[in-house]
Parts: structure tokens; sequence; C-alpha cells
């Protein structure tokens, strides 16, 4: 018989044990906290029929689907995000939740053949999303919840910018009267990757004059200072534009609101420049960017979109939420050196004389882990320095060594500081504290 | 514009937050007790190549694959459980990895067009195996991990009943020489379904003599006494029937190292009608049921499979595993009243005056956070008594108001005791033990 391969489809890729480990620690941090502010996990299926999931990404989630059709002649597709997934949760379960509505939701979806190269095809999604409230104090929520989340990591320093798709719509029906607002955003959302030249000629294409697309990027441009920020988007509202000063009222409330929450200064900053490629943003906008690794990318988005659910119940269920990068964030922390320590899951590993130890070996392990300690016993009859030396590659810190006389012998592999027990409770303190 | 009806596709369903809540605490305990015993998480893709899926779980599961082509052209199917892919991921990154192999995965995988009504299309599967061993230490690791594992999960009581594929091996092979084994364990796994009348018309069809079928039969009924039944098992082996013995011995084995473990009497109990369903299993087999509701079914299983890795590699990569069936756990909580309650993911909604009292509110849900107590703030400006009937409807137990003299009064919506604080230590003190 000839051999298949084993290999995983492009775009996709096995996560090994260290990896897998660290992320696992990074998922469990983020329910924490969700379920600190209050946002309980909800599941939904990994498939759904097709007409559900398109039409409300845009095209190009629609391109990306992994669509096909099941064997009972349903069209179906694998989900692309979590948002379309939750529009349709709360569309059809209104009747069965509590509003506001708070949920968190992590898992993997999919996006097939896509542009960029290198981008993963399964990608693991980290939303929390509040349902129901149109207020600052639901966007400030979710800034808050966000900061909470990067703190509790521990990735290092994380800046949330922040901006409202009102300000920078009020703002272009201004400076631009007649540019579509979607057409001027995503020419301005290229001002990184292409340069400003580029995003001027996009909007004299798209009508503006040319005055008026230089001043466009100019009051969209990135300043330190807060206050000079919020003064250029407030000279650039036309005076009677409640919703563009409405939104401009709102950035400094959440401000006002994440400063009374505790969160350190320089994490949120107004950043004119933030436009989101997502079409169903209504309000607020924001990225994620990490200080230390500020090229990879967002590390974390969100916003506020007021007719997500639009396309499948009549009620109006606006909403704000935020997705969390987790991949990228793993991505970085390898690139930082922060999460390739070779880490074995267990503490202590229990080697042992031979088949005939065995009993004694389950049964200090059994206490070992009763004690809190995790702990293996090595399965098979080998060698000791076979026995040893698995210990040692698989990274597990402590041996404990099964003795004739009934007792055991622990050795601290690090360090090589090791001592004799005769009783379990001394073993185990030593474990807790070698040395102490 | 007309609207799309929001609903899941046959076979799938969301989970509500209730659910989705013990659900996720249940996951995290597994995890606590796979990281105890060593067992350190890895991740593979849902989607994998079609061949890589397909002739190794056996007919049934081939027929249930959804199966389809991606835009790349590539034959692709979702995975019908985590045995499969981990023989992949092991033959390819076997030189990457630490042996004795030991890993968890929990993850969601997919059957469509099952033959059972009302079977779910999309599950979620939660597996621990040990590659590299074949000794009967590795056997007995894994019902000392599964044994923990309910334990921890705290469902009740749970039998693990464990049997050997070579001891009924051999005793097919000396009661009804001829007939296939696979079709006398097919046979025989009918018992509880179809009667003893019609499993013996079936062994006599697949040419079992009468006697022969009759004390198949018998000899694999279930005793409750365990030294009855391996008298039975072994006055029923060949005597020169080595596997069979080796098997019967294994038995034995396990059962003196489960003791030593500290596994309490009766969790495991050796049954000769314990065949399994899967093809792959060489060694010890293993069902596992629920003392308090044993018609549900299987709350896990396993066994161990010497070969799974043959179609991939010509390493030699025996390993030993099992299933703790979480969804079917969670539906015997809520079907014993234990997994209903309503719990909320906060313990404090902090209640407000309005808007200017927002910063304030803030602040305390920030250091009641801090503090280690979930806390939400009421995210609208709305009455005090819709502010109330949320707390109570959304199940929250605590209520913090913000009052306008700069205290905070707090209640406990359960009994309706309360008192007011002036200080931010007493309120949190009284959150943790109130009326103490």
């Amino acid at each position: 018989m000839s051999l298949i391969t084993p290999r995983t489809l492009k775009g996709f890729r096995d996560v090994l044990p260290v990896r897998a480990l660290h992320q696992q620690r990074m998922i469990r941090t983020l329910q924490d906290v969700f379920r600190a502010h209050g946002y309980g996990p909800i599941e939904t299926p990994a498939l759904e029929y097709a007409e559900i999931l398109k039409g409300k990404g845009g095209e190009d989630s629609d391109k990306e689907l992994f669509e096909f059709t099941d064997k009972g002649g349903r069209p179906v597709a694998l989900r692309f995000d979590l948002t379309v997934p939750l529009a349709r949760f709360v569309a059809e379960h209104q009747n069965d939740l509590v509003f506001p509505f708070r949920r968190s939701h992590i898992g993997s979806c999919w996006r097939g053949e896509r542009p960029q190269r290198g981008r993963a095809r399964e990608f693991l999604q980290c939303d929390a999303d509040l349902i129901g409230p149109e207020s600052v104090a639901a966007d400030a929520e979710i800034l808050v919840l966000m900061c909470a989340a990067y703190e509790a990591l521990d990735v290092g320093l994380v800046t949330l910018r922040i901006n409202d798709r009102r300000v920078l719509g009020g703002i272009v029906g201004h400076l631009a009267p007649g540019v579509p607002v979607v057409a001027a955003l995503r020419a301005l959302d290229k001002r990184e990757k292409l340069g400003e030249a580029t995003v001027r000629d996009e909007l004299v294409a798209a009508g503006a004059s040319a005055e008026g697309a230089a001043a466009l990027i100019d009051v969209t441009t990135p300043r330190s200072d807060a206050s000079e920020v919020f003064a250029a988007l407030e000279a650039n509202l036309a005076a009677d534009d409640a919703a563009g000063r409405a939104g401009l009222e709102g950035l400094r409330r959440v401000l006002e609101l994440a400063a009374a929450s505790g969160v350190r200064d320089g994490a949120l900053r107004v950043d004119p420049s933030v436009a989101r490629g997502l079409d169903y943003y209504t309000g607020i906008v924001l990225e994620a960017q990490l200080d230390a690794l500020p090229d990879i990318g967002s590390v974390g988005s969100g916003g506020r979109y007021d007719d997500l659910a639009s396309l499948y119940t009549k009620s109006r269920l606006p909403g704000v939420g935020c997705s969390i990068g987790i991949t990228r964030l793993l991505d970085a922390m390898e690139a930082l050196g922060k999460a390739t320590d070779k880490e074995a899951p267990a503490d202590v590993l229990v080697v042992h004389p031979g088949d005939d130890a065995l009993p004694r070996a389950f049964a200090i392990a059994a206490t070992l882990r009763r004690a809190g300690i995790g702990a293996e016993v090595f399965p098979e009859d080998k060698k000791h320095g076979q026995q040893m030396r698995y210990a040692d590659k698989a990274g597990i810190p402590f041996v404990v060594t099964v003795e004739a006389d009934g007792g055991w012998h622990a050795k601290r592999l690090a360090d090589g500081s090791f001592a004799s027990f005769a009783d379990e409770a001394s073993l185990v303190a030593w474990l807790r504290a070698p040395g102490a």
C-alpha cells in the first residue's frame, strides 16, 4: 500500500504543543477578562446557510467564502468572521436573550483564496460585543474591556487608536462635498501603503477639489497632541452637522470614562486617520497596535454598527464590539522571544526502576496531582538514563525517582539540586519550594 | 428588501449563554486535568485534504464526511474526529515531537447525513492520547486520566467499562473458529439494541455453530463479580493464545495500577460485552457511562490502536487514547437539573442616576474587577427600576448603586439584604461576604 503524504492544506497549519499551550493560556486569560466585564460566552455553528453569510461583510468577504453544496443540496459556507453569525444569532434568539446583551465568542473562522500572500485561511477570532444600547457608555465599555484584555495578556504596551465614522463623514461632506463618504474613507485608508499623493489623486478623481483633498488629508493626519486633534476636527465640521458633533463629543466622553476606569495615560489616542475597511461601522471605530511591534499591523479592532442585524430582522439591534487578534499577538510574542521557551505541561516526571515499581510510581504521581503539582509517570520499562533524557527533552522541570526502600529521590533539572524523602508531605513541600 | 430568515442548518445549533458558560467551565476543568497529567494541547485544521481523512474511520465515517472541492480545485473535507488528524499530525511532525508524546485536543468535528435521528452534525470532541509506548502502564494512565476527568467535572459517578480486543478476538477464534472477528464483534455489539436472539442468528449466519454462538454470547455477558469475569474469559481462551492471555493480564494490571492511583472502587469494571464500533482498536477498549443516566449512552470512550498512523508513515506509532463526551455530559447535567440555573457572568451590576454619574460608575466597576469581582455598568441612561429589572432578568446577584453623596449602596437580590458604604474597601469586603 502506498503511503498518503501527511500534510495540511495551503493556508492551514497545525499548532504544536509549546505554541498551543501559550494560545490556551491567552484564551483563558481573555475568558477571565470577558467574564469580569459581564461578557459570557456563546457558540455558533462553523457552517451556516450561505445566504446568511453573504452580502454583509462586503464583496471581498463573499469572494473569500469557503462555499459548497452539502449532501442535502443546501448552499452552505464556513463562517468568515464571528460578527455576521452574531447578527443572525441575536435576530434569531432576540426573545430569549436579556438586553443589553453582552457576549464573547472565541472560535475559528475561514477565508479562502485571500489576496495577500501567506495569510491564514483558518484563523482564531476572539470577539466581545454589546448589543442594545446606542450610548457612549457602551462605546466606552468596549474600550475599557480591550485595554483590560491587553493588560491581562501581558503583551507589552498596546495603543488603541480611535475615531468616529460620523466625524469622518462630516468632514468629508464639508471639505469634499459630493464625494461618496465610503470612497473617501477607502482612499484615506491607503495613506500608509500608497502615500499621500496617491490618496490625493484618488480623492480628486472621486470629485474633490484639489484644496478639499489637501485639507481632508491634512485634518486626518495623526497628531500626538489630543487637543490639537479635537480642534482640527471641530474646525472642519459644518456648524449644523449634529451627527459629526455628536461623534466628536462621544470621543471626548469615552476618553473621560476610560480615565475614570484607570486606563493608563496614552493607551487611547484619537487618530483621525483610522477609518477601518469594513462598511458596516456607523460610529466609533478603533484599531489596536502593539507599541513594540507596530509594523505587524492591527492586533485588535472594532467599532459601532447600528444596523448589522437588519438583514434578518425588523427589530433595531444596534451594537458595539471588538476583536482581539490572538494569532497575531502570538506571532508577535514569538517574534519578541516571549513565547518560545520550552514549556512542559507537567511539573514532575516520576521515573522508576521497572514494572514492579509501577504501582508506587502511579501512587506518588496521583498524590502530587492532588497537591496541585502536575505529574506524569514514565510509561515504559526503560533504563533510568533514557527516562531522564526524556524529562530533559520534554522540558519537565523536576524528576522524582521511586526508590527501592520505599522513599523518593527528587531532582531539579535546571540546577541539579536534589534531596531524598521518606514521606510524601516533605516531598511535596520541597517540590513547591526546592532549597527553601 | 426582503429579510433573510435567521436559522441554523439541520443538525447544527447555537449554544446560548447559560449552556455556553457551563461548557466553557467544563472545558477548562478538562484542560486543567489534562495538564496535571502531562497532556498539553495541540490544534489541527478543521479542513484537511479529503484523502487524509478517508479510509481510516471506516465506511460509515466516509459516508458522513462534509466533503467538497475548494476554489483551488482541491478535494477537501471537514474532520469527523480528532484521532485521524492526530495520526496525520504525529506522522508529519514526528521529528519535532518528544516521545512518549502526550497530547490533548478539544475542538469541533463534523459528520453529515448521519443515520440516527436528531444526532448533531457538529459536535465538540475532547481527546487525550499517549503515542509511543505499547505498555500496560500507558493503558492504565489513560484510565486514571479519565477517572480524574469525570471526578473533576463533578458529574456524579461514572463507570468505565473496559475490555480488550485481543481477549475478544481469542474467544471468538476459540468458540467460533472461522468467523471473522470483526463480524462477530459487530454482531455482539448489537446485543442491547436487538436482543440475544438476533445476535445468535447473526453469529450463526456468519459461520458459528449454534453451541459456539451460545457460548460466545454467554462468556461476553456482563457479570458484576470481577473474578467470575476473569475466570470465564480465561477458560475460553485457547491454551496457546499468547495475545489473548496478554490482554487478560493487561486488564488485571490496569485495575491494580488504577487502585494504586486512588481510583475509587467500582469506577472500573471489566465488561466482556464492550467491543466498540470502530475498527482501529487493537488492545484495551473502554466505554464510560453515567451511573445516574446510563440510558443516554456513552459519555466517553477510547482504547489502544497500534497502527493508526500507518496510512501516512512507515514509522510504527502505537497509541492509546480517550474521548470525553462533553456535549452528552452537558445534556445529562441539564436533564438532571444541574446546569440549568441562570448564571450571569458578572457578580455585580453598577446602576447609576444618569450620564453625569457615569465616571463614578465606571470607576467603581474597575475597582471591583481589580478585586476579583466581576462587574458591569448599566450602559444607558435609564430609570432606576429599569436597571434593577435588568439585573434580575440577567441573574446578576448584586447591585451597587452610585449615590449622590459619593458613596455606594449595595444590595443582594436573592434576599434583599443591603448596606451603604462610604469607602471602597468596606464595599468590597461586604460583596465578598455579605452579612458577615
